[in-house]
């Protein structure tokens, strides 16, 4: 199993945080010669001698030259990161600086470090399982309260200690009924059938409520399309507005959030709406026509969510029928917002449109029932809470093991169900195992794994 | 005096790595408070139980809800950056966790540092004096070997060293002259007038030393500003992607050097040129004409150095004789370099333009004298060896402090020879120690200093 291999024999080197300019930068150093390599280069005391998890100031000095004043970090393996020695070089934060520390280092016996090189040293040493260390990534990658709490559920082992506890009754079951295939000659059963198939029935409730979690994962973890669309003079751009405005204290409090994703992305309860074409709508006003009826209909698809904005001055309960029955047929998720209710009152707006009670009466000008429209939609692409502290499958890679999981445990049941004899039984246990073991990284390959850390950021 | 001020009754926070997506990220705490607060967000540990320069792995929690999993440093003052105690979170480098961490530390009692703080408060307790803590700013945005190396040397206390000198020297003759008004009435001279002479005049040789480097300083810095000029088809553009493509491999080796910033810089020997007006030459390929005349001098004179090329086959001694003239009546610092010398053959180029040995014969097109090209532009804008290891002065604010010191100290040397008497003297010398002092920070003032820190970037 790749999980216990440990012992590489170069020590990498990278920097850790943001490129650019900073009051510090942090360089990583992990292997075997990480101590000796930094050593070399801190002529200020002997680090070799010094106690794990302390803090050391001094100088790097390379080829006589002073490059910088810096604090080292020391952290002994397996009290690490990556479970081995790991040294952390705190230096000032010009790119001038950084690069030259790195250099050293280089010069010094390490290598750089490949994208994700370190965390893939933490799972490999056993420090960390694979979704563990894939949602590393995702935290880093995190931009709201809710894809945040859902990578940090999943890095603090959440969802894999639900696999793991399932794989090892799992396991349970497939010795015991292998070893009765050792005894086939007698006829015994040592597994327990009728324990098994409540597993297997409870272990596939549990699967199924993960899978469906992953429509819920995908948009914590990506966000929403969401198209604003509706008539010339509807007021799609007037509601734009409004949404941005509320929305951008909040969003602009991220540090790093620049300018533009700002007008493009709305955070509501943790999770964000991508405005689609929001261009468009301000460039000319209220110009369903100036995009066609063609491209109207490429971002409707586009969309996760389509909030569809009339006038309720202007449109006719008919209008409504078609535009519904329009959106049903090409299956769209849509939210129906009658805007300008100030203006005919929002009694006589019901009234005008009592086959309706889902739509939604605004004034966006005024302000109006827009925490409802948030509400709603939110309520739209979640379809009930997001409760965060319940595992949410936010990866493809899960999602696609956990259903090769419930197949293979739809076939232990029906297998069991017709009476199937133990050594087949064992192979659709095994099958299940294989899968459960991909996605805690039980089972894997280089391939794979490579192919996982690639698309880590540089430094993690 | 300030520098003696200590105990801030607020505690700081900023993030201290440069803003973006990064493996992971610090943030930085800085006064009485700041074990307090972290230990209030922190249960894995009692901190202040902890010995100081120790790291320590836990949960960061803020209202119950775990924002990320950290390793935070310890440093209790005076063993610390600014002297106070300090801490240093080390998070997930997301821009979301980075601000929910410094959210948590806010409304555990801490405030949001001002740009400069953390180094600010180094400098009044006495950690650094100004020159070094504004030599943390350079080192930071140090972005050549030279750059880098006056920045390390001023922030090690090499010029401050050299100045401290002095002052004491000079604080005692003051005291010394001083004494002699007490006792006016007997007419005793306590200070040694030879030895006082003998200082001033020594003092004024170094001073003048440091003054004449602002220069060199000053093109360490911030690079000197380089116009390739020439008729049209003398090869300019030529000229400038060979010196361009020959120097991207050593500029782009610098992490967060972007393209567009690679185009138009050129670092010789660890000086950086800056070409004006590159887009010029490329656009128009070669194009003096479509530039102008007018706009030609404008660059010219915005150049620090000017590089004349010209084509040895198509021009006669006279122009050369007639450009020369007119760079000398605009006081432009120039080289003269003939180019397409592998035509005509070196060896007659260098006799048609023998009149002119200054010429540096070239052949862009052959990659023929580049090297020496490079070495003369070194040559022309340091007149010298850029010797890092001696003080130069880097500072506008230094500078201009310097000479009220040189012109202070004239004044000193005058009344002397003048046979001024001990009073005004006196007045002289003190003077002088004002304007010392004010380099040094001993002497300064609050609005001052707010100025100076405010162009640091946040968290440093």
């Amino acid at each position: 199993m790749l999980g216990k291999l440990t012992g590489f024999d170069d020590t990498i080197v990278a920097l850790a945080t943001a490129p650019g300019v900073g009051a510090i930068a942090v360089i990583r150093l992990s292997g075997k010669a990480a101590f000796a390599i930094c050593n070399s280069l801190f002529p200020a005391k002997d680090l070799l001698q010094q106690p794990s998890h302390t803090l050391h100031f001094g100088s790097i000095v390379s080829a006589g030259k002073v490059i910088d004043e810096v604090v080292v970090s020391l952290y002994k393996g397996p009290r690490s990161y990556t479970g081995e020695d790991v040294i952390e070089i705190s230096c000032h934060g010009s790119p001038y600086i950084q690069q030259q520390i790195i250099d050293a280092c280089v010069n010094a016996g390490a290598r750089l470090a490949k994208p994700g090189e370190f965390t893939q040293r933490a799972f490999l040493n056993g420090k960390l399982d694979l979704t563990q260390a894939e949602s590393v990534a995702d935290l880093i990658a995190s931009n709201s309260a809710a894809s945040h709490q859902t990578a940090m559920q999943q890095m603090r082992g959440g969802f894999s200690r639900e696999l793991k506890a399932l794989r090892e009754q799992l396991i349970t079951f497939s010795a015991l009924i292998e070893l009765e295939l050792d005894f086939s000659q007698e006829d015994v059963e040592f597994a327990d059938r009728t324990r098994l198939y409540n597993l297997v029935t409870e272990a596939m409730l549990v699967l199924r409520h993960l899978i469906d979690s992953f429509r819920m994962g995908n948009v914590i973890k990506n966000g929403v399309n969401t198209a604003i669309v509706g008539k010339p003079n509807a007021g799609k751009s007037t509601l734009l507005n409004t949404l941005l405005n509320e929305n951008r204290a909040i969003v602009s409090d991220i540090a790093g959030t620049t300018r533009d994703t700002i007008e493009e992305i709305l955070n509501i309860q943790g999770i964000l709406f991508r405005l689609i074409d929001t261009a468009g709508i301000r460039e000319s006003a209220d110009s369903i026509e100036s995009i066609g009826v063609q491209k109207t209909m490429e971002k409707i698809k586009e969309a996760g969510v389509v909030v569809y904005l009339f006038d309720v001055n202007e449109l006719t309960a008919t209008d409504i029928r078609n535009q519904m029955a329009d959106f049903e047929n090409a299956q769209v998720n849509y939210l129906l917002v009658g805007n300008k209710s100030d203006v005919l009152g929002e009694a006589a707006a019901s009234a005008k449109f009592s086959d309706f009670p889902e739509i939604l009466f605004i004034s966006a000008k005024n302000h109006a029932h827009i925490e409802d429209l948030k509400d709603q939609l939110v309520h739209k692409v979640l379809s009930g809470d997001v409760n965060t502290e319940h595992t949410i499958i936010t990866n493809a890679r899960h999602h696609a093991a956990l259903q090769e999981v419930l197949e293979s445990l739809q076939e232990v049941k029906q297998g069991m169900d017709n009476g199937l004899s133990g050594d087949l039984l064992s192979l659709d246990i095994r099958r299940c195992l294989h899968y459960l073991g991909e996605i805690t990284g039980e089972v894997t390959n280089e391939d794979r794994l490579d192919y996982i850390f690639s698309k880590f950021c540089i430094g993690k």
